[in-house]
């Protein structure tokens, strides 16, 4: 297991609302891919969305956004924590 | 106050070690502008680390951040959270 910070662009005016349901989604389903979504954050003025998970790899983070309909933009794994 | 995520990139290869004397440089001045430092993540393969922090805005992180060396290459306000 690694921590993962996903990244999600074009977000523009989500609200909170948005952000929740879409979490929501992801934490509906994460346990099929033993991915553990842990926060999100979001800047609605510039669009951007971030995602802190711990999983197996990448790959798995991806399949559960893609499965709950927000395909991440970029994947980083976290090997450095502090 | 709020929330901030920045991020900071070309930092290929960076250590363990190397992460944590950066944030240890940023805790020692951030009291000076009212920032707290939560977390730094780092991808030292794809060279890229994320901040976060609770600060006053997002000038206020920068100072701090150039102050210690390493300003961002990005800050973002996060008013929305899960």
């Amino acid at each position: 297991m690694a921590k993962f910070m996903d990244v999600h662009h074009g977000m523009t005016g989500i609200t909170g609302e948005q952000l929740k349901q879409a979490h929501a989604a992801d934490l509906a389903i994460q346990t099929e891919e033993g991915v553990t979504f842990e926060h999100a954050w979001a800047d609605p003025d510039e669009g951007v969305i971030y995602c802190l998970s711990e999983a197996p790899d990448a790959d798995a983070v991806q399949r559960i956004h893609q499965r709950a309909g927000h395909p991440a933009d970029e994947i980083h794994r976290l090997p450095l924590t502090v």
